[in-house]
C-alpha cells in the first residue's frame, strides 16, 4: 500500500498557479511547494506540469531546479517527473558515475513491471538518444555487465503460472553450480534473466525446500566481488522487494552522514506503490517507525518534503 | 515499396460470407480463398476475421486449417494473422526444430523496427506463456545462444543520428577482433545487439573505408560454424534487409526441391513492406524475374498465392 496522501479533488491549474506564488518574490516558499506536490499523485502532478507549462510557457521542472537546491531540489524534481521518465533519469544518473551503482539498475528491471520496464526503456531512448541496454554495457564490464544487461532487456513472462518441473531442474542446476563456486556460469544468467517473476520465486522455494538454506546465502563471497553482489541483489529484487527496499533504507540510514541519494530514491519510487508496507517491515527489523528514523537523520526541507509523502506532515 | 494489391473498398462481412461460402459444400474452392485474402492488407484481413467470428462463431483460421492442407495452408495461416502474432508463430516454429532456425530469429530481431520487434514479443508472451527471450535460451547454447538473446531482447535507438567517433572505435575493435579471429569476443555481441541500426551501418561503412573489405567477408570461416554464419547473418539484416532477403529466396529457390518454408515466410513477411525492392535485386543478381523463378518452381494452390501477392495474378 502507498503511504502518498493526495486529495481526490484538486485544480491542477490553482496548483500551478500556487507554485508559481511560492516562487516569486524575495525567496522561495519551500513549504507551500511541498504541501502541493507532496499530496498528489502522479496523475496529479502530470496535470499540473501541463496546466504550468499552458499557463507560464515554462517547464515547471526546470522552474523547480532554478528556484531550489541540494537534495530537496533533486528529491521534488525527480518527484515531479513522471515514473518511466524518473527511473530512466535515475538509472542514467546511476551509470554515470565512477563506479556505476548497479543496485538502482536491477531494482528498476527487477522489481518494475515487464510493461513498466518497457516504458522505462522508451523515457530512457527518447531522452538520452541511446538504448537503455547499450549505455549499461558501454558504462560497465565482465559479468557483472552480461547480468545488467540481461536484466534489463528482459521482457519477462508476467502471469502467475509456472512450471513446477522447471522450478525442480532450475534449483538444482543453480544448487550445483553454487556447490561448484561456478557463480559466473551463464545458467545464472540465462535463468535470472530470462524466467518469469512467478517461475523464480517457485524455483528459490524449492531450493530452499531442499536444501534448507536460502539461495542468496549460496552466494555469499568476497565482499568486494561485485558480479556476486549483484547476483544476490537480483535475487533479492525479484523475490521480495519490499524486504529489499526496506534493507536499502536501513543501509541508507545507519551509513555514517545518511545516503540521501538512495534515502529519497526509495522513498520516491515507493510512495505511490508499497511504502506502507515497506515501512512496518522497516519498524519490525528496526524497532524504530521509518518516519523517525528519517527524521532524526535528516532536516529542513529535504526531511519535511520525504515525510510529507510518507504520509506525516510536519509543516 | 509492397507488391500486394489490395482494393481501397471493400467489405469485410461480404468477404467473411465469400470465405464461407467457398468453404462449404463438396470440395473448397481455394482459388475463390486466393481472390479474397490475396488482395487484402494487414488492416482487412483482420477486419475480415473479425467480421467472420461475429457472423459465425468460428476463427476464420481455425476454419482455413480444417479446409486446406499443405504448403498452402500454412502459407494463407500465416497470411491471414496479425504481422506480430505471425512473427511470434515464426519464431517460435523456428525453435521447435531439430536444429533451430537461427535466421529467423535474427530476421525477426534485427530487420523489424524496435516498436514491431516488441510487437512480437508481447505476442509471443501472450501465445506461448514464455518470453521469447526464454524460449530462444532455453532451446539454443554457447555462443549463437548469447547472441540470439542479445538481439531478441534489444529495443534499439531507433534515429538516423549516429556518433562518428563510435563508428570508428568501434570499426576499430571489430577489426581487431576479425584479426585476432576472436569472433567470440563479448565484444562482437555487445556492439551488434545495442548500438542503433543507423549506428551500426555507420560502423560497417567506416569498416570498409578503412580495410576495403566488408566485415562480413572477415567472418568466412568453417561453414559447419553456426556462430560464425549467424554472426554474418545479423550483420547482413542490418546493413541491408532488401539483400539479405533476395539472397534468401535464391537459396530457397535453388536448393534440391525448393525450401517452401524460407520461400513463403520471406514473400509473406515483405509482400506489405519492400518486396518490389527485393524482386528488383532479385532479378539484377539472378536475370530472372522472382515471380517467374516463383511459378517454375512451385505448383497448384500455394504458387497461385505466393503469385497473388507478388502482384502477379494467375487466376
Amino acid at each position: 500500500m502507498a503511504t502518498l496522501i493526495a486529495p481526490k479533488q484538486f485544480s491542477p491549474v490553482e496548483d500551478a498557479e500556487n507554485i508559481k506564488k511560492a516562487c516569486q518574490g524575495w525567496g522561495t516558499d519551500e513549504r507551500a511547494i511541498i504541501s502541493i506536490l507532496g499530496h498528489r499523485n502522479a496523475i496529479q502532478r502530470k496535470l499540473i506540469r501541463m496546466a504550468y507549462e499552458e499557463i507560464y510557457q515554462e517547464d515547471l521542472i526546470k522552474q523547480l531546479k532554478s528556484e531550489l537546491s541540494g537534495d530537496f531540489e533533486r528529491a521534488i524534481c525527480h518527484w515531479t517527473l513522471d515514473p518511466a521518465d524518473r527511473d530512466a533519469v535515475l538509472t542514467n544518473s546511476a551509470l554515470q558515475k565512477a563506479e556505476p551503482d548497479y543496485r538502482v539498475i536491477i531494482e528498476t528491471a527487477c522489481i518494475r513491471s515487464p510493461e513498466e520496464l518497457l516504458a522505462v526503456r522508451r523515457a530512457y531512448r527518447y531522452r538520452y538518444k541511446h538504448s537503455l541496454e547499450e549505455d549499461v554495457a558501454s558504462h560497465t564490464t565482465g559479468y557483472i555487465r552480461k547480468l545488467l544487461v540481461a536484466v534489463v532487456s528482459a521482457y519477462r513472462y508476467d502471469e502467475d503460472e509456472y512450471d513446477t518441473e522447471i522450478a525442480h531442474s532450475e534449483a538444482d542446476i543453480l544448487y550445483q553450480k553454487i556447490q561448484e563456486k561456478a557463480f559466473n556460469h551463464e545458467e545464472f544468467i540465462r535463468i535470472l534473466s530470462t524466467r518469469s517473476k512467478a517461475q523464480l520465486k517457485a524455483t528459490f522455494n524449492h531450493y530452499r525446500d531442499i536444501h534448507g538454506t536460502s539461495i542468496t546465502k549460496g552466494l555469499l563471497g568476497d565482499p568486494a566481488d561485485d558480479y556476486l553482489a549483484a547476483l544476490r541483489t537480483t535475487i533479492r529484487c525479484i523475490k521480495d522487494p519490499q524486504k529489499y527496499y526496506a534493507k536499502v533504507l536501513r543501509n541508507a540510514i545507519n551509513t555514517v552522514g545518511t545516503d540521501e541519494e538512495a534515502l529519497s530514491r526509495v522513498i520516491i519510487t515507493r510512495a505511490e506503490k508499497d511504502l506502507k508496507d515497506v515501512k512496518e517491515l522497516y519498524f519490525k527489523r528496526n524497532n524504530i517507525a521509518l518516519d523517525d528514523a528519517i527524521a532524526r537523520d535528516t532536516s529542513g526541507d529535504f526531511k519535511a518534503f520525504l515525510l510529507a509523502i510518507l504520509g506525516r506532515d510536519e509543516l
